[in-house]
């Protein structure tokens, strides 16, 4: 299938077509843009040009087809080497990677290109391949605002774009941070499954349970986050002298059980440190006050 | 003010009256029934006996009164003392103890009454003193099903009660999984926070997103919780084997900005243990298997 576009459409190049790129160039290609394309391993373009996009032979000359540059690859070190073989043919462009990487990996590139006279978007993808295109997948961006103001109907494109600010590296910190607290909730999830599992509950009822316990949550952390922010803390879950008084059993109890309890010994030494300050009557979020970085603190 | 009770309105005794145990106290008192108070330092009764309650002089004198005895202390050493001056006086009785401990309490608690001729029922209580008497506080109850049975509506004028089992130890099971749930996310949240303030990022607006993001978890936990009953672990989050390759960018960024990364060393160790094992198109899921106890695994 042949997808039909004319000759004034937007043009656009992807550069890397993995699983995230190939539905990237698909969703291009099948809107009516004119997409160019390109991939280390040639053969990957082949589906592409079979919809209606175009294949160039090197990276250079990908950038060079199309003002707007997606590039999409394994890892910060594949987005290196592709740039290093393109050079100065960014000049003038503006590109936006959407690449996995660090906020440190953001800024550096948005500085190669700034020394080459590109403008630099930095985006993290959050979602599944298939669902590119559907506003399931979020797209938190940075950098170039005028940029994304240029660009900005495409990129709409993919998904739920949000523009996070125009220090690059805030879309790879939001994506960071979204995925980081991900993993905390999930593997807190799984010890409190095996500390129920120990004591002979039914898993998958008592998972159904704490869900519902979970959907309550989002309010309180809003809050939270509030708190932090003015750092006034009032008592959350109740004043930290009342919570305080329940993490020796929740730890014994682990420990009888054989469940790890690192988090909970966290808690506990950190609500004991805001009790000793005199912070009994405050609330939880006021722990922040005694995280790293301690040189702030 | 007193509160109008007529011969045949049930008899109830709470002990111990402490903010809990009080607000449990005036809510039956206040609803009719006729309730018998005892607490360690008797001016504890004086507001209650104010709004018609009856103030007994000793804790087996307060037993006696009622065939239902609520029992809200301090910890598990006050209420084994209590227990320890009542002795036999517990025959026939049904008691119900509120006061926070551990499954093994819960349990021990029970063979004292058994071996003394009463009933017992342990729950916990999941709210603020202010909102018992409301839907607000939830009350796991488990232990005696017929005490249960007989009893049910006057518990359930104290909150919304749920029964766990004929393991008396199963409401204490339920508190301490929820409320370590609570503090996972919780302390979490409050690192990833410090990941984004260090960055630079309006705390206070992430955490609004980040918000908005744990209220779409409480499907995933479900279904998650579905894969450990059963022992398979669809993809959830997408294949371990993409989820893993973002884990070492999290970790070196948190280490960089200094923010303690110690979770995400765990769940990428427990990853690379899952992948090495050949069960990369997994989900995160499996890593439960991987969880201590050890013994079991």
């Amino acid at each position: 299938m042949t997808t039909t576009t004319d000759g004034t459409s937007p043009r656009v190049t992807v550069i890397g077509l993995g699983d995230m790129g190939s539905a990237i160039a698909r969703t291009f290609t099948e809107r009516g843009y004119r997409t160019t394309v390109w991939n280390r391993t040639a053969s990957k373009s082949a589906p592409l040009v079979d919809v209606g996009a175009t294949a160039a032979a090197t990276a250079a000359e990908a950038v060079a087809a199309s003002p707007l540059v997606m590039v999409c690859l394994l890892d910060g070190t594949a987005v290196e080497q592709v740039l290093a073989s393109v050079d100065t043919a960014v000049m003038g462009k503006v590109l936006v990677n959407l690449t996995s990487g660090s906020p440190a990996q953001a800024r550096a590139n948005e500085r190669w290109a700034s020394e080459r006279g590109a403008e630099y978007i930095d985006g993290k993808l959050m979602g599944d391949p298939p669902d590119i295109g559907t506003p399931q997948v979020l797209i938190p961006l940075s950098g170039s605002r005028g940029a994304l103001d240029v660009h900005e109907p495409i990129l709409r494109e993919l998904g739920g774009i949000v523009y996070r600010g125009e220090d690059a590296g805030f879309a790879a910190v939001e994506f960071m941070a979204q995925v980081a607290m991900g993993y905390e909730m999930l593997i807190g999830f799984l010890h409190v499954l095996k500390l129920v599992q120990a004591e002979g509950v039914d898993v998958a009822a008592f998972g159904e349970r704490l869900a519902g316990s979970v959907a309550a949550y989002p309010p309180l952390l809003t809050s939270m986050a509030k708190a932090v922010a003015t750092g006034e803390y009032p008592p959350d879950l109740g004043p930290l002298r009342v919570q305080a008084a329940l993490m020796d059993d929740l730890i014994t109890h682990r420990e009888a059980v054989g469940v790890e309890s690192a988090r909970m010994r966290e808690v506990k030494e950190l609500m004991d440190r805001r009790l000793a300050d005199g912070h009994g009557e405050q609330g939880f979020s006021g722990l922040f006050e005694l995280l790293a970085p301690r040189a702030h603190g």
